[in-house]
């Protein structure tokens, strides 16, 4: 598996979700630990030219998490939301509000599904209140936030 | 303002939503307060027949929410989610699960909006994960609850 191996981003037009899909070469519960360790996700999470600080990280049902990104020229872009369920190794399922447009709600699951030669399959599937909204997401660079995150945690998890 | 007022309830085919829509005739802080108050919400919420146990209810963001439903045979259906936004007399957005279908979960938010005549629209827009969970919801009787539901709480509002 390289750098190389294929990242999936749909967004079906007229649709309210988007489906995301890469594989990693680490086992389930390592690609796991980097989406809930507040150590990890600065190193990973979004593009590398912004700055992410976890000001919450609450992995449980009725958990909250709010992560700031500050770029280069100090502007803050704030997210937020409430996790619904964390099922270790397996799944998280989670709310999401970027506070620059506050009240669009969107709830994604993340799956972390084993592969056969021991690496993991990660799938995430947003739903979005509205099409325009989902829309509005992807407008503002979610896709190539989302690839190069995708990048970076590749990066980090062939690290150890 | 009568009980043949209007209930809308809309799930378009091959969509991932339900839509509902009533007006009351009392004010938001009064409809707001029967959502987020134990003592009022079995008194409402869904058909007469079941008997409703409120097991968690905090209404603020990360709260979660356990409510527990018993038949006249002793069948227990309960349901979940946690608190993303409670916005009082305003909006309350959660996310809710049925545990009879654990992981299938959607979003929810409830608006409550005054009308010229000082009574209250509310309006409730869930969005499901995939269209399947949404249509199983409907086929399970959701309408029929959520027509009931709603008048039985014109029926408690117009107690004052």
């Amino acid at each position: 598996m390289t750098t190389q191996d294929t990242i999936e981003i749909s967004a079906p037009a007229g649709d309210r979700v988007i489906d995301t899909g890469k594989t990693f070469d680490a086992p389930p519960a390592r690609v796991f630990r980097a989406y809930v360790d507040p150590e990890q996700i600065p190193k990973w999470w979004g593009p590398a030219y912004l700055t992410t600080t976890i000001d919450a990280l609450e992995p449980h049902h009725g958990g909250r998490w709010h992560f700031v990104q500050t770029d280069p020229d100090g502007n803050v872009h704030g997210f937020r939301g409430v996790f619904h369920d964390v099922i270790d190794d397996e799944r998280i399922t989670w709310t999401f509000e970027y506070e620059g447009a506050p009240g669009h709600i969107s709830l994604e699951s993340i799956s972390f599904e084993p592969t056969a030669d021991g690496g993991t399959r990660v799938s995430t599937h947003a739903v979005f209140q509205t099409v325009e909204a989902r829309d509005a997401m992807m407008t503002a660079g979610a896709e190539s936030g989302m690839r190069e995150g995708y990048e970076r945690l590749e990066a980090l998890l062939s690290d150890g």
